[in-house]
């Protein structure tokens, strides 16, 4: 069985996302959308939190399930006998950064391959930090985000 | 009435920022040099200063004026029958960043264009960040901003 | 009144560039589509058929007008009494290069300013070469450029 | 089976081609390492050497097949029943280069993913045009490329 | 007697750092490890941890100081009679930074040169940032720093 | 004696080069400016034309030199004893290309280092490409090339 890690932030999950879930679904057995803890970065949501929304929205997707992890990605991506940790791109920033993250991972454990995908072009755009700043501002959200994420940012908001 | 809006947090106002200005007013018959609230960043100087500081840099420059603004930019812009948003380039990282903005205030409002213009090539160095780190460890930012942002520079950092 | 040259190869003209001149006609009071000579360059189409394609896409639309030039393209520019430079900007290598060629214009003419603007999203990935190599792969280029682009490049790549 | 296909020109194969293949096939059942004809560009090497040195390379690896194609790669992935494209990335040129590809690959047929991957840190500056320069001017590239390629070299350069 | 100045934060000094070092050694008669004080960012170590970790690694390499200064960066190198400053560059994203701040370096003293030059190719991914995220989740970091600091790294995480 | 090696085509020397010269020769002993043949290319003027403008503009600057090698970079280093070679960054694209380079170079020779300088950042925008198109299409280069240079693109276009 061929098992994928797809890692992230996930505050929260965006619909670009979902769609690179969808797309890794087609190549590998078991795709594992893991929520890191991300300790020093300001979450707007709790890992508890964010990792209900990432397992409520892939919950009917085959093949895909939901986790956290804490610690070095790779030893969790060796835990769970994953192939390949999943990372998509979408500018040439990210890719430098990427490109430095992969390098380290594979330096860390020789194992574990990254592999890179392209979501869909009109989601090029797309991050949770811009979710995050347009729901702020009074922003409507709705072709960014899955519905229950809409909600769960308005909720918090408008604490 | 063509009118442009050029959106920025001016945290302070830079020659760069000037520059700008100039060279839009000659393609359009109103620009608006609108401050943004930006309650995220901590900004050195309050709104209320910052848009002070871009008053005054501006009073003379005919068809030019300076405005702050609150909540989503593309809905300020729709307010002010604004034809389109004005954006400085000076680098590849700029390049992203405005790339991903644009797209992103396209989809929240087709109406609204999103044009890049280039500041001097002299200036391709210049940006509020590093003029404040220069004041603050006592250099000179004489040739950097308008004397007026230079003296409210000095009053802020002797405090 | 208000001029805007929009200088290119457009051989041939695709629909990314279609959709700057639209963008473009909304913010000018005259737009010239002007097709450059090139000689350096081996272009599939003559500069005759470049223009013929271009002026057949054009003709309709309100304030754009069609037109070839020789020569450096700010004397053009001048002698259109041209305010402004229209540039596409779909990538960072586009920007880079594009940086320079405004710089260079502007070193060599300094009343005119070059503006950047960006296509749909979706033409991000269009540019007339890789409509040229999907042709000549026999690909289907429907979505890529008008009809009777679409005709020419058809009748070209028989011979 | 999950098949996926590495195209590229392999004028001729070098090792940082080869350190990819290794790492694709321990993601999928069958990798195809497929020739491009790419009768514009001029190549160094004939379609059918290319194929020849590429075959006698992944001759013995399993899973590893070799093979060349004419036309669209997205029909020739389709024919060949291919899950994804394979193309590795080095630096930020190739990034925006191939990510152009990538999205125009998808419009034309959208079942098929391109996915990227990093070959080895030690090989980011290896390319095939590199190699040809480097034996041109009489450089040893004993180790860039594999024995066969390099006394194909040899035996092309003394012509 | 030519003197080049090596300034960071070095917080903590890499394997990178020092693989730097090393190569300005042969270039110059006298090379300065100048750490800043940087009141501005967090620092995992204070100014005289880091200093003293600098100074720990350069004792025997034959002449290379360590140092520390406070202001700004040209007027320390004036200070100490340096031609130039070095940088180590790793990434496209480090050049850009690096360019404007070495162009504005040099709008504030045209007597003192930037140089730029390459760490070793397996040292890309490395950066103090990196190492710390890496320690701090309980990684091994021994191929990344050297012993002394790999002990500093782990007392403070202690804490 | 410290001697470094300012590579390149000179196609012809523009004021840029000029400009990387003379930073050059203020941090070393002896700086070679070194025509390259590249047969490859297809250069605008001669090896022998392009070493002539060159030796004509460096005559009188001290401690540089003109010269003209074959073959590899990294041989021509070895022969005459540098320490270093010297490369002009303007730009994020000079910077990839440049950066494969000297990693190859240092994997042909280890003892070679390459260093990066920056030009004056008005001459960003300047190459030998497009000074000779400006030349080639009628244009003024007068304030990009020595007078020398000059008058010699002004034969040449004549022809």
């Amino acid at each position: 069985m061929r098992t994928a890690i797809y890692p992230g932030s996930f505050d929260p999950l965006t619909n670009g996302h979902l769609d690179l879930v969808h797309r890794a679904a087609k190549l590998f057995d078991r795709v594992i959308v893991a929520v890191a803890r991300n300790e020093g970065k300001k979450a707007m949501f709790t890992l508890k939190e964010r990792l209900a929304l990432v397992r409520a929205a892939v919950a009917t997707i085959p093949k895909v399930e939901a986790d956290s992890f804490d610690g070095l990605l790779v030893n969790y991506v060796e835990e769970q006998k994953g192939l390949a940790i999943i990372r998509g791109l979408r500018a040439v920033s990210d890719f430098e950064f990427e490109f430095q993250l992969a390098l380290m991972n594979r330096k860390l454990n020789e194992r574990v391959e990254t592999i890179f995908m392209m979501p869909k072009a009109s989601y090029t755009f797309l991050s949770s930090r811009i979710v995050k700043e347009i729901a702020a501002l009074g922003g409507n959200v709705d072709c960014f985000v899955p519905d229950h994420v809409r909600l769960a940012l308005a909720r918090k908001l408008r604490k």
